[in-house]
This record gives structure tokens, C-alpha cells and sequence, in this order.
């Protein structure tokens, strides 16, 4: 029979009436005939108050013992999570990460997953139709025994190492919404649910702010070809509801060729933790770049979009964003090192916003960028700064124009009907 | 150097605040040299709620699974624990039960330890003189790898084994209280702290209701002769008080031959939690013994004292008690069983005490009963049952004497000095 995992968090198993919900949807899948491993995190709450535990300890806690103290929140609710399924008469046995073992690196707080080990898991599905019911968030560290956890969000990638480790036939991502959107609905009210979505533009959307899946989850799953579903945890467990194809409602990421009819563009995205600097006049010469990056690189602040003006007169102007919550520590570093840099004036503009086109469909179709353009200058929309890459258009615009934008761009590539 | 184990409660390591204070315990002692194991409970008040969760979960939860959400407790502690020690510069590292490992039996909630493996911590005492922070209370299966706990007051046979794993000089219990007292002084003002008690003795003391230590750590360290101290974690971290010979204030428990000046007599202990059921007139052939505990046995109640009179025209009569708790239900049972066992009447009381004379002296003292006999009689009390072992006289009688049996044969044996 074909293996299925399915991933809860924190809101989903918050107390032992909701526990219950998630133990009817497992039974559900169970009773279809699936041999299925469930993943689960902390309940909620548990891990903020783990995590300021730590801190009140001291505030340069060391992240092995962090990982020793945050992860007992999964640890709880695995083993509450078995119990209301074997009361439900579903075999069911939990598993932490040292048990299975999921490891990792030893990059404490922040692991990286290097694999894990299903042949247990698979044994029992075989022998008994055990259910597996395994800690999210926490690993093993192969080298130390030590254990680690995988950073917030971790348990999306979790559930999808545990479905590469098993050869699942597909992760079912459970959440507070029922899939991924061509926008967000709160701004475009006419977003849509996606059926599909390719890896990559996942990953795009990830980690551009469609809050749904952490970008590490969608990078295993893309490498690892694991097929991941995002669907609502508040549909009903028993007769969850379907679509006109009789399949589960939610978004399906998938690799690119299962994907049939592919559109240009798949989604819009937006980014309002960003903020801008510009710096004028600076000398066109060698290493300029680096001085000026590396400033706020050794201060451990991200930049992402770089745009370079074409030189005039030995002279040239940069402009790039930083996280908004950077914006005056990357000021400050670079009044610092003025004097070694060298350029004339600084500005910079924290009301400002990413607008993002995604789309797989872009590598084989030209003119999206242009039409964009076209469409943001016909409703006044000044463009600050844009950067590319080979299936997403990234544009800054001031922040007061988000709706707007997104809504053009969201009715220019036919994503309204 | 020398090797320390140190055992802290849940009441100990309640808050952060309080969890330093045992860090300010254990720096003090690693500051003098000592190589030191400390072992941890959970914070006061989590076990409680992880034990109602999994009975919210289920009235039947498989004890497999309560394992794993209730050994999450002490976990928390022994990361928190570590990260405060490296705070104050020392250094420390957490362990979990299966992370030494601590090895018990199957027996899920309240498992058996088979032993401890002291080597991986033996290593770090002599590379780094690296403190161990070790989650008490629980342990893993050998053949499974499942998580198991020790039931309640675990935590103190962890800290007994932990030292007989890692061969230590000495087991320091901390508890609320500096040491075992001749009797309880909320009882008896005049009674007074013990420097050292013989395993045999705080054996008694401990299943008599002493309840300093949990019966089956003193149990693990008779047999593996671990010096245990109790002693007080109110005591100042720093500058503990110690006694007129410079040592710290607390009660040894240590092998028969350590004590030198040996009391006939070393305290006296009671018991409120027993009843009184007498059984009268029963035909005295073979057999009547099991026909009578039988049921008893099968309705899983525990059995303590019983007196069998001698027979008097071919009928016996036959007192026993049992716990308080069981009291109506042992009576219901052999009410049941009455036509199988037969006999005339069924009497009993709850409002009974068992006071004991405990002393490892009495092996080679004579009389020692027969002056409590005396001395009680010449007070007035009725005795309702006895019995007696090697180093233990037990007396049952009327709970309203209590006080005053207990202030007369403290009196009596000398402990009043």
C-alpha cells in the first residue's frame, strides 16, 4: 500500500482536543489503506516559553544546550498524539529524532537534515500497520550524539526528510490554509488557490514571503523529489472536502513535468521587509563593491537586490535593499567606513516594497518583464530598483503602492480568472 | 580527584532564579576539586501537568508513550541546568537517560535500572573536568530503545546509580530538610539529626514513612554500597554550615561498619497509612492463609503486618493491615470470599497507627521489645498487633496515642539526649 506522511504544527495540536482532530484526520488515511508516519511539532506555545527559558538562563546560551531544551516540546506531543491513537484502535508508536535517527550536521539551533533512516518505520508499516508518530523540529547529530533542531519551521522539513527516508508517495502539509495562492488573498480578492506549483517556483514564493512552507522544506523536497501537499487543517477529518476531480483540496508542489498546463506566470508575490540604500558618487574602480559589502557583511547583514548604474565621469551610484530590521545598523556600518569606501552621498528609503512575478513559464516567454513595466508606468508607479533571475522579476516600489501593483500585475498575466 | 554525585529536586530547580542557586551548589564543590555528576528532577509542578495530559489523552495510555511525554521534563532541566553552569564558567554538558546510558528493565513508568555506564563521563571528568547534568528520573530499555522513567521519586535511585556508574566518593541527596532525624520533629521537639544511618535502617525508615529518600534508592545503594548524604538545599550555595568536626551538616547513609558508636536503637518512625481488619473465628486447618489473601492478592492490595493467634478449638483467629487507601475495598473483597473462607465475624479500624523501633543494634541487644512493651503499658496504650524483624519492632495502636507513643520510646532508647 502506498506511504503517506502528514505534518501538523503548533496550532493544529495546541491541547488534547485538537490532538484528537489530528489523530480523526490520521485515521482517515489509515483507514484508506495508507501506511502513514505523522509528524508533529511543539505544542503551541511551548517553544516560545522553551526558548525564553533559555534566554532568561543566559543570553549567550550555548545552541547545544538550547537544542536539548526547545526540543522536549515535540517530544511531549508525539507521545500524547500515539496514546489518542491507539485509544482510537490505530497501532501507533512515537519516535524521536535520536530514535529513527534523523540526521543532521552539527550546526546547532539551525541543522541541516542529512538524511534519515526509514527501515524501522518501513519494517513496522509492513509487519503490524504501525503508524509512525515522529518528533518534528529535532535530528540527531551524526558525529556527537548531540541533539539538534532544524530553526523555526523546521517540522515542514522534517515531515519532508521523513517522506524522502520512507518513499512516501506524497507529504501532506497541513495548515491554517487549504494551499498556496496566486497572491495574497487579503490584498487580491479575486487570488486563486493553485493546483499545482512547480519546486522552483515554490522556492521563489517561499522565500519571498508566502508564509505557507520554510524554503529549506521546499529545497529537500525539490531535491529529493518528494511531493508536497499543502492543505487546511480545519477541513473536516472524516469527509475532508474534495475538488471537481474528486482530489483533496490544497496545492500540489510538484516537479515541473507533472505540472500539465503551465501558465507564464504562476504567482505574485511581495516582500515589505525591505529597506533601500543608495550611495552616490561613489569611484567606478576596482574593489569598490567590496569594500562597501563587505562592511555589512561582517556586521551579518543579508543584502539583497544590487543595482549598479552605468559609470559616468569615473563615477558610479549602487542601490540594494537589506532586511527592515537592519536598515539602521547597515546605515551606520557604512557612515563608519566612509572614509575607506569613499563616495559622496548616502540615502536610503525604508517604505519601500518587493513585488515579485513568478513564473517557470518565464524561461520560455519573453516580454514578461516589459509588459510589467508597461502596465506599473501606465498606473504612475515609479520603479525604484529591479532584479532578475530565469523564472522571477523582483521589482522595488514605494510601499504605498502594493495593493495596486500587485493587483495590475495579478490581472496583466490572466491570474484574476 | 574525587568523584561527586549531587541530586537536586523539582522544588530546587522550580524557576531559573532557583536553578542558579544549584549551579551556585555545584560550582562550589567544583571549585574544591571534586569531579562532579549532577543529577536533576523536573521542574516542580511539569510532571503533574504532562501526567494529566496523558490522562486527558487516554484513561488507558499505553505506558510506552507516558515515558516519552513525562521523561520531557527533566530533560528541560538538565539543558537549562547546563547552560546556567557554563554561564558561571563552568563547564558542563546535559545528558539524557539514553544518552549515557542509564540501562533499566521494561517495567514502562516504573522501570528498574539495570546499571549506568559511567565511562564517556569518566573521559570528560579527566580530559575537561566537565561537569555531567544528568536528567534523573529516567533511563532506556535495553532491547527496545524506549524511553522509560523510574516512577515517582526516581530521580534520587538515578542520582545512586549514576554514582555507582561512575565509582563516586560520595551521593549528595538535596533536599528540604538537613538530614534524618531520630523521629519527626514535628512530633517529638527533641528530636535530633543523625550524622550517619546504616543502609538497613534508612531502609526501614523509608518504607516506614520517613519519606526523605525513595525506598528503592536506598535499596540500590545498600547493595552497591554508594555513600548517600542527605542534606539541606537551603543551605547557603557558597558557605554551607558545617558541624564541630568541619563537615557539612547533613545524614550519612553508609554500610553498618562506617557507624562506629552504634545506638541499639536509632529512631522511631510511624506510619498513619495503615488500617485494621481482624478476622474471627476461622476454621485453623491448611490453607485457611491462602483462602483468605488470596482475594486480597487478586484485587492487587498489599498486605503488611499479620498476627495469627494460636488455635483454640480448632478455630484461629487473624489480624492484618492493609493500606488506608484500600481499607473498604479489602473488606468488600473477603465479605465476597466469605462462604469460600469461612469464619464468624470481620472487625476493623482505620483510626490506627504503626509506630516502628528501628536499630541495627537490636541484633545483638536482647530486651529491646520488652522494655517498649513496658513502657507503653505503663503509659496506658493498648498494643493491637506486633511484629518484628531483625532491626524493627512494629506496634500497632490506637492513632489517638501516637504522639504519645512516639515522645515515650524516643524517651525510652535514649534519643532524647
Amino acid at each position: 500500500m502506498s506511504r503517506l506522511v502528514m505534518k501538523f504544527g503548533g496550532t493544529s495540536v495546541a491541547d488534547i482536543e485538537r490532538i484528537r482532530n489530528v489523530a480523526r484526520h490520521v485515521k482517515r488515511e489509515w483507514d484508506a489503506g495508507h501506511d502513514v508516519a505523522v509528524v508533529v511539532s511543539a505544542m503551541a506555545g511551548t517553544t516560545n516559553k522553551l526558548v525564553a527559558w533559555c534566554r532568561e538562563a543566559s543570553v549567550l546560551h550555548d545552541a547545544r544546550e538550547y537544542d536539548v531544551v526547545v526540543s522536549s516540546g515535540e517530544q511531549v506531543t508525539s507521545g500524547l498524539l500515539a496514546i489518542v491513537l491507539q485509544e482510537m484502535g490505530v497501532t501507533a508508536r512515537s519516535w524521536q529524532g535520536w530514535q529513527i535517527p534523523i540526521y543532521s550536521d552539527g550546526s546547532h539551533a539551525a541543522a541541516h537534515i542529512l538524511g534519515v533512516n526509514g527501515e524501522e518505520i518501513i519494517k513496522r508499516f509492513k509487519e503490524r500497520r504501525e503508524v509512525a508518530v515522529i518528533s518534528g523540529f529535532q535530528g540527531i547529530h551524526k558525529e556527537t550524539g548531540r541533539v539538534t533542531t532544524f530553526g523555526r519551521g523546521g517540522s515542514d522539513t522534517s515531515a519532508v526528510a521523513v517522506a524522502a527516508g520512507i518513499g512516501a508517495e506524497r507529504c501532506d502539509i497541513y495548515t491554517d490554509v487549504d494551499g498556496v495562492y496566486t497572491t495574497d488573498p487579503n490584498v487580491v480578492e479575486k487570488a486563486k488557490r493553485l493546483e499545482k506549483v512547480a519546486f522552483e517556483e515554490m522556492l521563489e514564493m517561499a522565500s519571498l514571503g508566502a508564509k505557507v512552507l520554510q524554503v529549506r522544506s521546499v529545497e529537500y523536497a525539490m531535491q529529493n523529489k518528494v511531493r508536497v501537499m499543502v492543505r487546511s487543517s480545519f477541513d473536516d477529518p472524516v469527509k475532508p472536502k474534495t475538488d471537481k476531480n474528486g482530489q483533496p483540496v490544497g496545492t500540489l508542489i510538484c516537479d515541473e513535468e507533472e505540472i500539465l498546463e503551465n501558465q507564464v506566470v504562476t504567482g505574485i508575490a511581495f516582500s515589505k521587509d525591505e529597506a533601500q540604500i543608495s550611495i552616490r558618487r561613489l569611484a567606478d574602480k576596482p574593489g569598490i563593491a567590496a569594500a562597501l559589502f563587505g562592511p555589512l557583511a561582517d556586521a551579518n547583514i543579508n543584502v539583497d537586490m544590487i543595482v549598479q548604474n552605468i559609470s559616468a565621469d569615473g563615477f558610479t551610484d549602487i542601490t540594494f535593499t537589506v532586511p527592515t530590521a537592519d536598515y539602521d545598523r547597515a546605515k551606520a556600518a557604512i557612515e563608519k567606513a566612509k572614509a575607506a569606501i569613499g563616495f559622496k552621498a548616502m540615502e536610503g528609503a525604508n517604505d519601500v516594497v518587493k513585488v515579485s512575478i513568478i513564473g517557470v513559464g518565464m524561461r520560455t516567454h519573453a516580454g514578461v518583464a516589459a509588459s510589467a513595466f508597461k502596465a506599473l508606468a501606465a498606473k504612475g508607479i515609479n520603479i525604484r530598483a529591479i532584479s532578475t533571475s530565469e523564472i522571477k522579476i523582483s521589482i522595488l516600489i514605494d510601499a504605498a503602492y502594493t495593493e495596486l501593483a500587485v493587483r495590475t500585475l495579478h490581472s496583466l498575466y490572466g491570474l484574476d480568472r
